[in-house]
Order: structure tokens, then sequence, then C-alpha cells
């Protein structure tokens, strides 16, 4: 009797199969820390339905790698056992670098390094853990050795990531806008000369896939309060750093303790072995454990900034557009070093700008390729004769100046 | 201009209307804690999907009271403003009293009060932060004073509690099956003699409820890995309790301490305001805090039990019928001393057998009315050619027993 | 580069894609003759979106009898390609002999032979018109030289029949309760001994699809107002017939005159080929058209008939339970004849009474086999603890009283 | 004890409430006319769950228009319970000029008048035979003496029409892309000068309901599949209207044989009652019923094509762009002349090109109102970072060669 598959049930694409030969690494602990590491950081202010996991889109995202192969061999090109399974071993694990609310901790204590490369030493880390067992899913991610349109799957303007976390956070966050049509934008996808393209009568579907992208963008990922949200913890953060570098203790458990107290580089993350350890034994708990304890300390800055996070007192933004004036920090400054005695340095933690943008496609990126219904393959910005070069390439930012809702 | 209601974005239902005048209540902080407590505890370890909060139930049930409201209304049931807003308030605040974890809570740190009586203790505690504004929503949830069918739509065998957790739960596990009908069920509610009634062409809806509601038993929140989950958290925290009492420093937040080294009696909760403030200052966060902290204790009970859990090595389980012979637990309990060298008081954390149960339906509890088309009240089990009394009142038993993955 | 396969958008299901060596079979007249009969009749009367086609629901069953197969193959089950297309083909067809109003034809002309023995003659000549490509699926669909439990996935008490026809008449209607979860009972399906099983744990699935069955016959395929407007159709041929008979020229399409004029037996079906071209001549257009013409005939009895059908003037309907008493068919009688100066035979038109039954589950005819976890196999009623055979083979039974609206 | 309301089940958007004092109106024969002609023509030949009716459309508008008029409210919008309900009768019976299959009626058996100017002639014939009870909705559905923004809810570039039935053809159709965000939209209206605005927050929404029309158009309405079904539909009439008038008798329902016999004009239309009678005699089944008949015609030309398609034999297309080579008609004429020995006149029928075109916004036609923040309005056109005036001014041409299928 054969073994049974085992099944992961996931209300966004149903049943999901998973082959036995790789519960181990599911079970690993750095996959097993994505359970605890929730997708979308503080987006659930805004939308409180956003509290699903890294881990479930790891899952997601590999089930969708997994339709994307079956549809290519359909399509006749060649894939082998070793190489399918290398696409989706390197899709289950491309998001094993980030950290709680990484956007935060970009912004605070991990820098000189980018989520992406700590992926990939977490991944060399498992793969001695495991035996060589993922070498080829190394390979794939980093794009060496394997067929490139298996790297374009896991990572390019049209791969099985954004595929899958645009549904899936349109899904949780219930926008149903940001729905993508993952099953017609892969029935389209094919492989040209190494390069994975997209049948022309997609290419609807293509320009729905990036206005959902950028919807989503403006609506929800950048929605103001939930990057205000997120300004406040990393204000929190930076305040705590500077206390604990100051000698003053902060209740708050060991692996953030490391990283409060200490400069870490890149390099650091790269030579010292216990610095990765540290990270990875961090996720949302320490960091929402830590601002709940710290609403409790005696500096007043990191109290208020706690106590107003938890409590959902989030300051006031105003949205200014390119060109438009910033506001006048200095009154602001001085007015909230009158009312709490506190210094004008201190000051700066209660207002600023903080400043968001996004790309709706990038063509120099690699871009999404077109095969036209002659044989040729063309850039979608050539293709589409809607999305043209101008109207793609537009980069579009926005200031969010906020300051203590008093 | 008349001020825009507030509104928010439910995958479930939509979006709902928030009335700006119960904003200050959504925003107190014993309202906001909800938004930390996810609603099914552990059963995510099964269900990857299951990470919504008690906050979002909240809101979607009371959102199904207005439905409900609207719809008895328009039956001619006459309900005041400041009645509908009594019981609104009352359904969103009735799961305050709610620890993380509940249940596990119930079995190791809290006892002699109920969840229900915590959360009218916490209603009161907002009430007078709130200078009275909550009183009437306090008596729809006590029964008292207030029309008795508002307070069968808080709390009986169908009210707007199930309607919301059985279709919710149901959506973010992907189980289809648990989806219930709220929408048609509402429309046949009716008030006879201040009792709620369905209209008797609902009573497929209404049996089909029930099927629904014993599936989700089974299927998810008594299914045996997520309990055994909770288990191995129960063992837990009782191990760490007596290590605590024994003078053992545990590093844990101040919260959480203080129910470790202390024991806590219902009055303690009815008199000591502190007790009350200490519980409501813990969340999953804490919980999960803890356990990733005592990982590394140097206790083997402890750290053992905490590394399974957090790494996903649960124990292993066998399904007994009632009548089923139990496992020998003194065989393992010498096997566990041999190995690790440990007491035989100490193995006994590491095997045991869980005993879960559930009704389909309680007719004593006050059971479910429906009003036949001769305008007769009949209970449910008398009114339904399929679910007498013989098959909705059996009650179903099974024991997980449990031991350690070696 | 390999064939590509056909893909049908089904909203039911997605993208089910279609065999290219199959395309010969579906583009057959007597299949394309399914896109033109509906397959609810005229429920849509009470769910106006119940308009969709026995076409569509072929398909589905197909899909679901494929994923079927996938799983049983999984599961270690032996089945060949050719059983497989077989198996697809069969299921495909099963519904190739169903008339226009199929309920309605049997009431009036067709008589002495089933819709399932008109499938079969159907096939027949298919498979003469295809060279028989056909043979095996017609062994599967009677049951001979192929694996009995591919017969029992066509037709049984837990075929792919009725897990797609539940689920897509939900699904059109609106009626959520009525949405089975297939995708779950095929996951549990095996084979033991030529016999379709369903593992144990499956078994609350097993209940809830019977309850939905149960929901979806009560609540839709009986609701009273579709029935009486199927009932209504039913009076209009056989008045229509009846003056055709009498010598009275009809204006309707050939193919239905062919069955006004004649009286047609099983064996006509069986041996005269005319018979069953102009049965397959006729779908829902021919029906509709004729009561649309017939609308403005000089006969009052078929003009009124038809008039109320179409601008939805129903007869008014009592439900009567068993036992209750039958309304006075003499007075209405007597009030007809005096209000229309209509002959007493005339006036049987206008009132009767329809009497309606279903069954939730028969054990008789096969039954629902469950593999317990200790390898042996139950019938259902005996495996759960609530459906037991006093539940489940309850006969419920309604009547419909109806007369005409004055 | 109020008169309960009577609820539509809408697959679409659950269930509607229908407020009995318009019973009247939905069960007017104009109105159940509907029911029997399908919302999207021969689409079912590329969709098949395709099959849903016009009248549920209008239920649906008419849901939404509710929907929106509760919103407009909200924002202090003065509507009066009878401008309220004049504008929810407008958008009801917006569409009852439409003919069966419309757009093959307006190239072959109705000129000189528009299926809107019909859907006039209709609702003042309702009006008649209900005593002037839908004055006030003519009113508004001509944009005279109603609020103007109410007649552009009812018909403008964002009616609640088209977010009716982008949303409901997605949904049958099983093309999700095509789904707009109703309620989100409808949540973002406001009036401005009596003109209806989208406030600026709205505008992401407002450019995915622009790509989604885009995209149902080139997927969907605009397939080339269905498309060329309809061409060989309107070559079908055009033919039999040929036969016809030659003095050869076609066998077909007399209000069919009344447009066939005759030329028509739109003042016929306007000044003869009976020609709207047999407009409104007609539907879907009467032109299906004819082309059944009609394959057995003895004329080639007509019986081939109505065989063809029957059985889903359609021509072959090519798709040319602007600019393209156009095929060559001459040899495919010589081609069928010889082959089939018929004149080069009715060869005519067996090949040709149809064009089709689409504009995904019109700002001139009034276009698509933001509210800035600042207050002021703008054309959507100048207020989209990404829908600029060049990209939405696009019109986009193809053309559809096709032949015969041999």
């Amino acid at each position: 009797m054969p073994t049974k598959r085992k099944i992961i049930n996931d209300p966004v694409f149903g049943f999901i199969s998973i082959p036995r030969h790789i519960l181990d690494v599911l079970g690993h602990p750095d996959v097993q820390r994505l359970t605890r590491i929730r997708q979308m950081g503080l987006s659930n202010t805004v939308y409180p339905g956003a509290m699903h996991t890294r881990f479930l889109h790891s899952i997601g995202a590999m089930h969708l790698m997994s339709e994307a192969i079956a549809q290519l061999r359909q399509q006749g090109v060649d894939i082998s056992t070793a190489q399918s399974e290398a696409a989706r071993l390197a899709i289950l694990l491309h998001d094993t670098g980030h950290g709680p609310f990484s956007h935060v901790l970009e912004h605070t204590i991990v820098s000189g390094i980018t989520h992406e490369e700590i992926s990939l030493l977490i991944m060399q880390r498992i793969n001695e853990d495991l035996g060589g067992k993922i070498s080829d899913a190394i390979e794939v991610f980093t794009d060496h050795e394997q067929p490139h349109f298996l790297h374009q799957l896991v990572s390019s303007q049209l791969d099985v990531d954004r595929l899958d976390y645009l549904s899936r956070d349109s899904f949780f966050c219930g926008v149903s806008e940001g729905m993508v049509a993952s099953a017609r934008i892969i029935n389209m996808l094919n492989v040209v000369d190494d390069n994975l393209v997209v049948e022309a009568k997609g290419i609807y579907s293509v320009e729905k896939f990036l206005l959902a992208r950028r919807l989503m963008y403006w609506q929800v990922y950048l929605h103001k309060t939930s990057v205000i949200a997120e300004q406040m913890l990393t204000l929190i953060l930076k305040r705590a750093r500077q206390l604990s570098q100051n000698g003053e203790g902060l209740l708050c458990l060991p692996p953030l303790s490391f990283f409060m107290e200490n400069d870490i580089t890149g390099d650091d993350f790269r030579t010292n072995r216990d610095v990765l350890d540290a990270y990875t034994a961090m996720d949302d708990h320490d960091v929402i454990a830590a601002v709940k304890t710290w609403q409790y300390s005696k500096d007043f800055v990191l109290s208020k900034l706690c106590q107003d996070l938890l409590n959902r007192r989030f300051f006031k933004v105003t949205v200014l557009n390119d060109g438009d004036d910033m506001p006048d920090g200095e009154s602001l400054t001085a007015q909230y070093v009158k009312s709490f005695g506190i210094s004008p340095e201190e000051a700066q933690y209660f207002h600023g700008v903080r400043t968001v943008s996004t790309d709706t496609y990038n063509a120099d990126d690699g871009g999404i390729r077109i095969l036209m219904n002659d044989g040729q393959v063309r850039d979608l910005a050539d293709a589409s004769d809607m999305l043209n070069h101008s109207v793609l390439n537009k980069h579009v930012r926005k200031h969010y100046a906020y300051q203590l809702r008093m």
C-alpha cells in the first residue's frame, strides 16, 4: 500500500498535498518559526483578518509552483523530478530569512544585509542539518546551475511568490480586488530560450495582475494607518536600543536583548553563527511581548509610544504628495518639550515624516515577457496596448506626516 | 454633514459598519486585548489558516446581532434603539473574559470561575471607565431587566455567537462544511412570548446548523492533534508552576509570573482588582514567549515539553472509544524513568489520557423553539422528523491516549 | 510540441481539462442537446439563478470522476487508462436520456421507460456513430465486465453525479447549505472487495452530505411553488394531447407534435429509431415555445393554463401533511363550472393534489459503506452514531393541494 | 403585523428584499419576459455557465441601487422615498427593451431604433397598465424632472447597471477577474452639484473597475468564438428573411414570422402598437426553436448554417489587427460555388469579416468624476496617475475573418 500523502487545508487553494519526503524540511525549526511570523506585520490594525502567517504563504506558493510545473510540462517543457523538487523547496524556503515585522527590523536592528541574503544563510544551515538534501533548491534560489526559468518562478516580476501573496492577502483582508487569477495566468505560461513567457492571450490577465498589485500596495500594504503603526514600532525599538546602550536595563527576552545591546552588521550575520541563532530565535511574540512590558517603563518616551501602540492611539497622519510643503517640525518639538517636560531630542520621537513609494512594474528587472501569436517574445510594456512604458514606469511617492495624538 | 460611520472589512461578512458612538468601547484596552488573542488557540497546528482573533469574532457576532434585530423589527417585534444598542454591545463584549488559550488556562492557572463570569467582571470595569455607558448591555448579558429574547440572541443553543464562530472558523480553517447559512436562519427568526423562535420552514437550516456544529467539534475543535498540543501546553504550565512554587526562578513576563507563583481562586478574581489586572495583562504573546524561553530551562521535563511543542514533535496519540482498554501507564513511566533518569512523578508528564466529549444539542438548556405553521411553539426535538430526542441527546465521548514521541 | 488540452471554465470547479481525444464525443449532437436542457426544470420560478444546463453538470461530474480516480490510484487501487476513460465517458453521458422538464414528460408523453434506459439507448447510438469508441463506457454504465466500484462512482447513494449536482444546484440557486465538500469526501474514498468505501474519519462529511441532500430536496427540488409550476406544465401537455388526439390542430414544432399525436410506449423507444430521433430532437425550447403559442389557443383550459404559467400566476397551494384532510374537490369543480362555463371534466384541470416524497438514504439500494479504523466495512446506518436506521429510513411525504388563482 | 417582504435568492448578492408594493411591476408580462431572455446571448458557447437571465441582472442592479441610495443618504444627500422608488424602478425596467440575442436582432430585424428607446416605449406601456405608477421612474430614466445623479446611477460610465453585470457575468462565467468591488465603490459615492462623484481614495477601485470591464470585453463579450456564433445566427436570420420575402414559406412561430415578412422601421415601433406587441412576444425560445426547425429547410444555405450552429461546428476564425491584410474573399466564394453548387451570392453567407471594438472609457460621455481631498471635482483621466487620457481614450479594434469549417 502506497504511503499516503499529507494534506494541508488551505482556505485559499483548498487541499494541498505535501509529499512525505519533504516532511523533514517542513518540520525544521527554521520553517516552523514561520508559523509564528505573520505575513502582513501590523496590517491587522486596518484589516483585522490579516493574521495569516508566512508559513501558510510559503505552502501556498509551493502549491502554485507545482501547478506551474505541471503546466509547463504539459506545454512540452522538460523538467526532471529533481528539478521540480528543487523548485518547490526553493519557494517553500524563500521567506525563512524574514524576521518579525521585517520592515520595522530593517529600519532598526538589522542592517547591511537583505532578508533574501538571510534566507540563503538559513537555507545553507538547513542544508547542513539535512545532509545536503536541499542543495539543488539553493541553486534554484541563487540562479546557478539550474534552469533560469525555475528561478524566475521563484523570483521575478511575475513569480509564484507574488501570485500567492496577492490572492492570499486579499483573501484574509477581505479586499476582493487584490485577487489574482493565478490559475488563468499559470495556464498561459510557457518557456522560450530558458525564459518564462506568458502567451499573448493572457495579456489582459497580466495587466490585471499588475493593477491588483498596485491597488494592494496603495490600499493595503502602504495604508497610512498601518504604515504609521509600523513607524511607531520602529521608534519604540530605536528608543529601547538607545536606552539599552545607555546602560538602562530593559526587560525583554534574550534574543531581542542581544540585538538591542549590540550593533550587528551584515558581516556579523555572515560570519558569526550566534548572530543567526539569535535572529532565528525571534518571532512576532518576542516583539509584542517586549512592547507590552515596556509600556510600564519609567522612560516617558518609551512607555508613551508603547501604550499608544497597544491601545490603538496611533499618531495622527496627514498625507502629502510630492511637492507639498512639509509640516513645521520645530513648533511641534517645542510643543512637546513644553507639554511633557522632555528634551528636544526626545520630542523628535513624537513627530516626523515617513515616505512610501512603489513601482507597478520594472522592466529593468527582467520584466514580463509576452509570447506573441507570431512566435516573437516582447516585453509587456511593448506588447500591451494599455500599459505602455510611460504608464508602467511611473514611480509614485507619498509622504505621511505624523504627530502624537494629543 | 453627517458623521461618516467607520467601516471594518471582514473577509467573512464584508463591510461591517461601526457606529461612531461605540468607538470608545471598541478602543478600550479590554477590547483591544482581544486583537491579541486567537479565537482557536492551537487549532492552527492542524489548520494553519486558523489565526483569526476573538476581536474579529466579536465584531462579526455584533454584525449578526444587527441583522437579527433588523429582521425581528421587520416581523413586528418592538425593539427600541437603546435595547438594540445594548444587545449589540453585549455580544461585542461577551468574550472579553477569555484568556489566552482559555481551555489550557482553565486546566492550570484559573480555577473556580468561568470565563463568562470574568467577562462580566470586565464589562463592569469597562462600565466604570465609560461612565455607565454599557449598563443596559450588562443587563442583556446577565438576562435581567431586558427582553429575554435579546439575551437568547447573545447566549443560547442558537445565538449569534455560534452563528458567527461556526462560519468564521470554517472560513479560516478552509473547512467549508462548517459554514452556516446565518442569513437564512436569521431570516426565519421571530419572537413569541419573549422567546426567540425559528419559523417552521427554517427547520432544515437549523438541523444543518446542528450538524455543522457537530462536524466542527469532531473534525476541528476536538481534533486529536490540536487537543494534544493543548495538553502539552497544559503540562508545560503545570510544570512551570510547580517549579516556580518550589522556588526555582523562571524567566517570564510579570503577569504570567503572578499566576505561576500564586494560587488564585474565583473569589480572588471577584474581590481583588489586581488579579483581574494581571489576568487582562496577558494575551497569547505572554504564553508563547514563555514557552520559547523555557525551552532552554535546565529542568529536563519543562525544556523537553517546550521544545517538542515548538518544533511540532507532538505526543503520539491513540484514539480510544468508551469501553476500550486504557493503555498501560506503568510500563511507560518505567520506560521514561530509565531513558531519561527522571523520577516516576516527572515521567507522568510524558503520557496520559485526555477525554473529550460534546453534545450536539441540549434541550434542557432552553433548546431551540420552532414556530409551527399552526402557531404552536415546539421544541426542535419534537418538531424535527429527523433529529429526534434519542439522536440529539446522544452524548459522545472519546479518549486520546498520548505518550512522548521517542 | 504536445497537443494542448481544451479547457472549460466552470464557475463551480474552475478550469476543467478536456482531453482532446474525447472532443468528438463532446461534439456529438446528443451531447450538445444537453446545452439546451436546463438541469433544474422550472426551479428558476423560485430560484432565478437556476438556469444551468445538464451539459455543465455532466462536465462537472466528469471532473469529479477524474478526481476520484486520481485519489483511488493514490490509495493503491489499480485502474487502467482505458478503465479511467470508460468511467469518465460513462458519467459524461449518463444524463443524455433526459428530456426537457423530465419530470413533466414522465407524467405525460413518455411512459414505460426510465430516463436511464433512454440514456443507454442514446449511448448505444453514439457508440455506433463513433465506431465503438464508447463500448467500455457503456459497460461501466450498465455494470457489466468492468470494476463494480466504477459503476458505483457513476450511480450509487454516494456517486459523483450527486456530488456534482448538489454543489452545482446550490451554487446557482444561491443556497449555500446544499454545498457538499466533494473534495473532502473524495479524499476519503477507497475500494475494498471491488466496492467503494469511505474511510471512517469521513463519516461526518457523509452525514453532512446526506443532510445537504435532504435539505435540497425539501427546500429546493420539492419547493411547493416550482412543483406546482411543473404541475401546470404537466396539465398543459395533458390538455394539448387530449385536444390533439381529438383532431384539433395544435400549432407546435414537429417533434413535440409527434408525441402529442401518438401514444408511445417503452417498446416503441426500444424498437423504433424514429421515436428516439423525435425524442432527442426536443429540448426546453420546444416546450416553452409551445406554451407561448398555446396561450392564444381558443380552448379556454389550455390558454388559461398557459397564460397563468407564463405570467407567474401559479396555482394557489396548501401544504398538507400525511393524515390531514384533503380539500373538497367537488365544490371547486362546481365553482369553476359556474364561473367559466366549462364542463366538470375540464374543471378538473384547475385543481387537485400533488404528492411529493423523498428518502434521505436507502440502505437497500447498496447503501454507503464505511471502512472502519479496524479494517471492517459497515453500512453507514450502523457506523454513524447519529444517523441510525430509524432516522435514515424515515420516509417523508407531503401533499400539495392546488387550485386556480382567481 | 407588518407585511413580510418578499425575498429573492441571488447567488451573487445573497438575499434581495423586494418591497411588496412593486410586486405588480415585477409580475408584469414585460418584466416576466426577461426571465426568458439570457443576459449574455451566445456567450454560453464559450462559457457554458453563462445562462443567467436579464431578469436576474435587473433584480441585482435594483439591489445595488438600494445600496447606493443608502450610502448617499448616509453622506447627507437628500433623497425622498418617492425618488428612491423611482430610481429603483427605473433600473429594474431599464432592460425591458432588449430582444432575444439583441446584438443579432439589431443587425437584422430591428433597425432605426435603439433598445433603450424600446425600453422607454415598454415602460410607457407598463405605466398605462399600472395607472401611472411608474411615471417618476420614467423621468429618472429619461433624465427629466428628477435629480440628475439618479439618472447617472441608472446610466453613465459608472452606473449600477455596469456594476451588476460585470460581477454577475464574471460569476456565471467563472472568470473571477471581471469581479468588481461594487460594495467598495458604492461606499465611495457622493454627490456634488447634482453629479455623482467618487471620493479620491476610491480611485484605485475605479481603475480596477475600468480594467475589469476592458478584460471582460476582450476575454468574454468579444471572444471570437461567441462573436462568430452570433454572426452565424445573424446570417441565419438574414437568409430566412430573404427566403421569407421571396415567398418561400418558413416554419416558425407567429411573432418571428411577423418580423421575417415585414420591413419594420423605428417609426413603426413608435406608432404601431402591434409592432411592439410582436416584439415583446419574442424571447430566446422563439429564435432557438426557429433555428432548430430550419436545420431541416430544403434551402442549402439556411439548413447548413443552422446545423453547424446547433452542433458546434462554428466558422473558422482568424484574428486580424488593424492594418493586417484582409483575406481573399473571392477565392473562398469560388471554392464554395464549386463545392456546393450554389450561387456566388449564396456563397457570401459562408465567409466574411466581422469587426469588433470597444472603449475602456469615454470622457465625452460624462466621464467619471473624482472628488479630490481638497474638495475639487476632476475627471478620472485627470485624477488618475495611471489611466491618463492617452491610455483611456485608446480605441482598440479587431477584425475576425471567418469562413465555413469544411
